[in-house]
């Protein structure tokens, strides 16, 4: 069961292999310095993007890293994967009755969860009534994978078990999104989604001066006024940041990932602390979705990628993915911090623009 | 003026070529019967993904869009590109003078955005006063680019301008994140960013039935419980779909695009209508940023890729863009209407799941 | 321990007497009919309010009820009240640590709370780490208080506790917005804070016809465009009804309420189907927030109000406030049912404003 | 036309009486120092609230604002009333058809307003479309009215007209929530609705320290840490801050007004900011809507209430409204400025409370 979760084949085109492949342009830039309790040591990371000042900045992050012992500490605080199933009952009563009865089936649950994959474990199950509609949010650990498959080829046995047991619910939807796959919403933050995961580096006024050319009350003002209240004006939803998206997307391409999950992994908070004119920089990501095995990951460039990442070692069922997602939440950190600390200079960002746009030969 | 408009680089990386190229698997899927005010004929479209049941997926839709007169036809109600920058004053009183004296140099603004490159044309100014803080929110038209890095090196001479000329205001940020780029907020569906459109499609009884396998009442439902109440609940923003992220990602990698561009470009509305048993469909894509010229588009599979779609024809400013934009309309809506009528039957999407499975010998 | 949680007062100006009363127009509407597992029976409600047209608005609604043998039948599926207090850690490690060790003290945590209330029992405790920041949320059941104040005094004690037991932690605030109180956020629906009731009715095609002078299908349909997909576009979050603040503020104020809950209360999902002419109809509140004892229940008239709707009757600890609860979400139903039968109709609102303004001389 | 604009009434219940009035505690607290453009003085408030302790809270702000020479100074940067009606196309090609005939007759639709009242001006009109639905915002001047009752009567003269002169609309709904009232949206803080006003005070370091017993940087960092990041992170939208919705409540209620507009009101950003040890704090409520006229004005109480606020004073059209935006603003700050500064000292806001307890003998 390696395939995408939202789509629908259709038997004769399944088999059909691809006409060409797409080719982006990927550097590996680093290495980075990494402490914390999902990944040590120094590392480079792949980035495939058409956007390619992203390397250099990235890059700037990474140099930064390493003149300080701890480098980026990233800590891991939480995992999971999920699957809403959307029940119809004929009233919110029913529904109600029907929510009671599922959860006193948990045990009996978690055991149709392990049929369904050895990998798949049921954590826990929410619902939530909204008139005579029942959605039910399944939360596994799924090892290794990201597990969207795992998680929906659970669901639907779950869902199958629950039609079967539960009297006088009907079929809703395999999804009901409430899961919440490929959208921004507030859920996946608040119950859990992917790992949850926080890097953090404390930089010395020396190098926040020579390395960024800027001081920490800057870029922590800078943090308020753009990435707390631009966004909120903007109507942002539990978002607070410069540009996560960039760096995700060009890690999750070099790694065979489910790209299209930057759209929640996108939302995140930076947080920037003036500590005496040192710096503490930080970036969570309660929304980070990525795996080291399944669909995609079997690909040659994948795979050389996940083995340079380190993420190939015999380790504990979920630990190669955990190391991958701490490297890929610090490189995150090492781009934002990056582009925040340009930001606070005016002008900045502009000539550097030129000077690449020069030195490429780029039109105009 | 190539360049990602969110990143940082320095001068001796900039210049460093990429290490090698990910190859992320394609197929051109269709074709594709679009009509309508930007695009017209038939189209095959082509989709780079790790996540290959996508590509039966929107196939799925594009046969049936052969099977109907008009196809797909795809409206574009608008069109822009945005960037906002921040300014500092001392107090409110202060924001609010400089805010009226921004907007009587309106003109003057358009002339300094002229001089700023030959294709950005400054549309309209816009502001939002939170405290001390001033976000100016510039849009333009930038021809046949998605925009981004024009409307920057726009911005920044604009910045420029208002710092020299108005009194009492400090610099704040280049980017304010009220623009909002790659965030998913609620502005851009509001004030517009990217191209906003809606891909529709009538399809009569027989088809539903026939093609679908369902039936107009039934996929009406399901969007109403799964894609509006389940994303509300979920507490999304200006959202309600199952997956455009999904084929945003495969066409904007395919074409070039900056597809972090997904996470804004994924808040879209799905509509479905049970007409006497007919169905209308719709996907309504408020946040679209594509481009034909630009970071990115001279790669040979790029440029490939546009010429075969059509959009590297000699026409005027900004219509192959628009073409694309539509191209991209409607392969949402093939993607879209494929997975929620394979939705509204229990089990149907597990068992073609297993089929791919089964045909292409994945690992569980 | 009446006061309300969010002021702070000062000694001499707390024990200052009212200057007067403002005399809020009231009226007892109904009665209602109501079945469901927190209130039965027929009851008339008040309603405290400038904006008198909502008397008859609520009556009809009402009238209607007592045509159908089940009334509005209201289920409650959830009760508890939160508040949240800040810590702060030096980074996201220690804030894990910090996390994991509150976990682990929870049994001695429900001690604490006892001792800070007779009616406080402590149900869970959450928590959320953004970079050094660490969120607690406690959640209580608070017997028939609302439970602001109660909330507020254990996670007083609570807090307390933790900087004394918790090693390298440090006070944040009482209150991190994270409870939420009063504002309008995804959390409280989803976590749940107050009561989670929906109110339901079935209502024959006949009686929709005559009484409601419309269909289901129109209802069903106007329920979809205006409250789901145009709250929706308006960036709303998890929200989708017509006027809940309307009934809400109007019976609160006349039972002695915290009617700035309605900020949070006004978020619920009024869902309308259409089933073969007949309709079902329903308001979810997911975050209804009431009681009968505690601040300002003891005035003469909120305690006859109160009396007067059966919540001052000798029964088991939190069953008057579920009754109330019951209570205030029919009349919701009844208010929400009467705008929404209205605006189906062109021209139905504005000619019923005229009669009014005609009868009772209101100056334009 | 005073009724309100969101319930339907029938006309035998739309002349009855009240059966009494609700009396809620009310104190007139201050005066508060205000400067500004559109108050200036000192003034007492009226605060009508059942959660007493909010009379020492405001208080204390309001002394504060004697002791500096500009007291609170409020800017007003807008002001107008909207109201959305929703319109059915076919298809979005005929909606977009629609939408721009409807630009093109803005002028006429002027005409139109200006028949239904003689105080309503129609400012913008704008649309936004999702499929075959147009959406439609008119926004309105209207003076000394908060203007609910008449931009809903000038939405039913236009609404008619559009369905009389546009082809290929039909009705869908005088209200789409787009408006929008009474819900908390993103779209009021972003194109207006209601007044929109920054109150800001700049305290001296001694005052902060004196008076508020914390410091300037206390205050800017507990409003980062809860008003900023504590909302986000529980899923806010737009807003940011302690309690507004306490301050909107007490004087809404105690001038007429209509209280359920604090369900948008309470959305509104806190800033503060530490200058060299002297607090910069300000109160933005970008969806203040009051009025001086209207509904429930001409009541003893109110008139009262609105004559000793100087708003029943022989001014312009809606200057007297304005005096009382600024008020209002005004008094939020006091409020929120005095909760925010007990909450950055652990403990004063229980031992307050507690004092007040035992001052007034009030049962726990």
């Amino acid at each position: 069961m390696t395939s995408q979760p939202t789509t629908v084949p259709t038997p004769a085109a399944a088999t059909a292999p691809p006409d060409y492949a797409t080719p982006i342009p990927t550097r590996w830039v680093g290495p980075l310095r990494i402490t914390g309790n999902a990944a040590a040591g120094e590392v480079h990371v792949p980035l495939a993007t058409y956007e390619t000042p992203l390397w250099p900045s990235v890059a700037r992050g990474a140099r930064l890293s390493r003149l300080i012992e701890d480098g980026i500490k990233v800590t891991l605080v939480d995992e999971r994967m999920t699957r809403s199933v959307l029940l119809e009952a004929p009233d919110a009563e029913t529904a109600y009755t029907a929510a009671l009865a599922i959860h006193a089936r948990t045990t009996e649950l978690r055991e149709v969860t392990r049929r369904s994959s050895r990998f798949a474990e049921l954590l826990t199950v929410r619902h939530e009534i909204t008139g005579p509609l029942l959605f039910v949010r399944f939360e596994f650990s799924t090892g290794d994978a990201s597990g969207h498959n795992m998680a929906t080829l659970a669901a639907d046995h779950l869902l199958t078990h629950l039609l079967t047991h539960i009297p006088d619910i009907s079929y809703g939807s395999i999804s009901g999104n409430y899961c919440t796959d490929k959208k921004a919403t507030a859920i996946n933050g608040i119950l859990g989604r992917g790992k949850n995961a926080t890097a953090e580096i404390h930089i010395p006024q020396s190098l926040v001066t020579g390395r960024l050319r800027t001081t920490a009350a800057k870029i922590a003002r800078l943090n308020v006024h753009k990435n707390l209240i631009g966004t909120l004006l903007a109507g942002g939803i539990r978002s607070a940041n410069a540009h996560y998206a960039n760096m995700l997307l060009a890690l999750y391409l070099a790694t065979g990932q489910d790209a299209a999950n930057i759209v929640e992994g996108s939302q995140g908070v930076t947080y920037a602390d003036d500590r005496d004119g040192d710096l503490y920089f930080s970036c969570t990501l309660p929304n980070l979705i990525v795996g080291t095995i399944g669909n995609g990951k079997t690909l040659p460039s994948v795979d050389d990628a996940l083995t340079r990442l380190g993420c190939r070692e015999d380790r504990p069922s979920g630990d190669n993915t955990r190391r991958l997602a701490a490297i890929t939440a610090a490189t995150v950190l090492c781009g934002e911090l990056s582009l925040m600390a340009a930001q606070t200079n005016p002008g900045e960002l502009m000539q550097a623009h030129t000077r690449i746009e020069r030195s490429t030969g780029s039109p105009a």
